[in-house]
């Protein structure tokens, strides 16, 4: 790996603590940074680099997610550590960063290659865009990288302006933007078992799937972000970009090449084939959700409006669903039923890959549809549902999960996928420019609906599975969402089993 | 279930000890015999009922899969068992054996269901049969059904004669011979996973699969059945009967019912579609060996030549290997592999689907092609092998073996599931006419060209996989046979570990 220095935007922020160093000290763990690494935390506040050192120590400590134990391992990490103070719009400041960059590079005779990791609001991307421009921070003869966290603007026109201003400083193919649910390793997994499996890419396709089903819920509520999350609901917060991105993961068909630049012109053709919504239609294809009081695992929780920080009269949204169909041969006829939202009865990830049913048996016993499911969360593992038979007492057919893949806990967290394409520079699973657009033009409808308030809220009970509405979007079409827990298994939910292993 | 009388001829032969009475105990401890059952044992030794229900019960302390320890079940289930006398050739025989049934039947008002199983050489099919008929036995109100054992004959005019015989005493439809590698739980697993899973069925043809290949492998030499086998080798012992049956159950497509009636018309519709071979032709698809002198788990064996009872010239085969191809629109360009042998280096029969390779990857890094095994020895088990990566170190693609159907232990044996489909009338799982007329006549250039001696015998060691003849015959087109040891892990082999696991 080529020498690197880490330019840290938030050194002391929150994701920079929770996230970013400890993937980095796992990745140093394993090998995986360059053997010429630098790291330069900037902030506000005055901090000495040893004082940044013993910061970053305490953050390892508590987050992760190998321990932090070796003190001479520890040590050595750290020494890579520097810390700059920076007010963001003041030049000076990225003129002594530069300064202490360069010393650093001419002393070792490092290739001046510098990553820009900006771990702050969205409102700082243009100043500190331009002025890692003006300073000349960017202009050295290595190369330069920008990696950014969403949010990539609050609807589409936002987020054209935003990429604009970036696109004076940075070249397309030197922002890697981070939606961290392309870092998830299932996520990654995915890719590879379409790629590699014959037996896979056979079946993947409108002939054999029925439909997809994607979920992320979460049983926590708005929490601490309130004043944030009120402006931005479920459908920016989730659906525009990790619920899209998880959707065209699930819909590219990459068989010949895995570069990165193969996967962006396979998103795109996704994101070009995704039928567009009319305003007046959204209601239709798009459930408005927002949780009212109600139980998650036990405990009464209240509604959203009575939430801290949040208006009694909010009408923002804390759960979407959607159905979503696209116009090209491959999925063609295969809807996608697409959810997310707070205060659900199960915090959970997957990816359910429904397939058409079997011809009906000459003896009528119902034969379940085989499912390929792709879980993030709760677990880490790709299963697929088959039919056989009690070989003892035969006659029955029954279904049965099988374990693709299953990892355990030693997975590498996202952001270590992430931070480490990144400083290979592979941009395969972050989110182009023309997906974020393309998702933001698909999104514009609804934010528009919901802004006119010409579809429903509808309320739904903390700790259920959002609206009834929901269901009856796929009820419609005769689907159902899978792995709902039943009712009367509340109490299995509650001591927090594995929903999947439950629900057969 | 009807009321039956189980008429066996044969009593006291070594199938009966060693099968039929084990299968009979274990379904009435499953409470799958007829409530009104009674079995008559016949042959020609005088024995009372006594002690031949003695004999019995020994036999089942030797054989049943499940112990004959509860002395109340054994003697509940040796009160159906009783015995006569009698000569194959003797009319009053019959007349009296006619006289018990129907004693009993109209004692206990039963329905005069008979069962006829015929566990005795073929010689004696004609005889038995026409006194059936002559006797009266076989015209009674109730059902009359055959149960034959191979061999069906000893090539095809011989097995049209046996059949022409039969069909004087017996309609098709009343007769059913036994294949017991179609009562192995695994092979009627396969149908099941074809039937009721579409993920399967969609890959199940020519767009997919690269070929088929069908071992059965025995470490044992020919054992205490030399004058027989010396006369049949294996292409008449296993190919015609046991191995073209196993090919027609991969081969059959039954989406829509599971009836008797569909599988023997799809098992004929493959045996039509198989290309027929031509005398002097069989030499380019057809491996013909003998074994030699060589090793088995360690310890030296004699060649077939130096076994005793066999011709010190014979030039009867021990092993067949044969491509086979067939000219429909679901197997066009797929080629079936089979082989059978004794003495070979592993007791293992297996059914392995290969699939086509991926399309290679930008990477250039070698992906192994995905893979469906069906295994019938040594374990019961039908195994998918898929391409995944390990998620801590990427980069890397490697096969994982996934368990589909794993059943430990406790499967019944292929005698219970055929004796209980022999009493419940259903054929499904039984060689019919047009199938082993078909099979004979697909060999029967082999078995001339044998007879004339124009295809070479290939002498091969004991303790291998059979002539390098064989290798060759898939090498030509680009394969291999899956799980063959590797020369390395002959000590693994000889502690006798399931070489599936070892060979990866």
């Amino acid at each position: 790996m080529e020498p690197t220095t880490f330019v840290l935007f938030g050194a002391t922020g929150d994701l920079a603590k929770r996230k970013i160093y400890p993937a980095l000290f796992n990745l140093f763990l394993d090998g995986k940074l360059p053997e010429a690494f630098s790291l330069i935390g900037l902030g506000r506040r005055e901090l000495t680099d040893e004082s940044f050192r013993a910061n970053v120590e305490r953050s390892l400590r508590e987050f992760s997610r190998r321990q932090a134990d070796d003190a001479a391992k520890v040590d050595e990490f750290l020494q890579a550590f520097g810390y700059n103070v920076l007010e963001i719009g003041r030049k000076e400041d990225y003129l002594k960063l530069l300064g202490r960059i360069e010393e650093r590079e001419n002393r070792l005779g490092l290739a001046p290659n510098r990553l820009f990791y900006l771990s702050v609001g969205p409102e700082f991307f243009e100043t500190i865009a331009a002025n890692i421009q003006e300073s000349g921070l960017g202009s050295a003869n290595g190369w330069k990288r920008l990696v950014i966290e969403k949010p990539f603007g609050n609807d589409l026109q936002t987020a054209r302006e935003l990429n604009r201003m970036l696109g004076k400083a940075f070249a397309e193919e030197e922002i890697f933007r981070i939606d961290h649910y392309l870092g998830k390793p299932m996520v990654q997994m995915l890719k590879v078992l379409q790629q590699t499996n014959p037996v896979i890419q056979a079946i993947w396709n409108n002939r054999n799937i029925a439909n997809v089903q994607i979920t992320a819920g979460e049983t926590v509520g708005v929490e601490e972000r309130a004043g944030y999350y009120d402006h931005v609901g479920a459908i920016r917060d989730m659906f525009q970009n990790h619920m899209l991105q998880l959707l065209m993961m699930t819909a590219i068909r990459t068989p010949h090449k895995s570069d990165a630049e193969q996967v962006r012109y396979k998103k795109k053709l996704v994101m070009e084939a995704l039928e567009p919504l009319q305003k007046a239609d959204v209601g239709a294809s798009v459930v408005r959700g927002q949780y009212a009081a109600g139980t998650i695992k036990g405990n009464p929780v209240v509604g959203y409006t009575s939430e801290p920080g949040i208006a009694p009269d909010s009408m923002n949204d804390t759960f979407v669903a959607a159905k979503l169909t696209m116009d090209d041969s491959f999925w063609r006829g295969v809807p996608f039923y697409i959810r997310t939202g707070k205060r659900m009865k199960e915090k959970a990830t997957r990816i359910v890959i429904e397939f058409k049913e079997p011809l009906k048996q000459s003896s009528g016993s119902q034969v379940e549809p085989n499912l390929l499911v792709i879980e993030m969360s709760p677990t880490d593992s790709i299963r697929l549902q088959l039919n056989t038979m009690d070989s003892r007492s035969k006659g029955e057919f029954k279904p049965v999960q099988i374990d693709i893949h299953s990892s355990g806990d030693e997975l590498p967290e996202a952001y270590e996928n992430l931070i480490r394409d990144a400083l290979l520079g592979d941009s395969t699973f972050f989110a182009h420019w023309d997906e974020v657009e393309a998702s933001w033009a698909w999104v514009q409808p609804i934010l528009e609906a919901y802004e006119e308030n010409i579809v429903p809220l509808h309320a739904y009970e903390a700790g259920s599975y959002g609206p009834a509405e929901s269901d009856a979007l796929l009820a419609r079409d005769g689907y159902h969402w899978w792995f709902d827990a039943k009712p009367e298994l509340d109490e299995a939910v509650a001591e927090n089993k594995p929903l999947a292993h439950i629900n057969q």
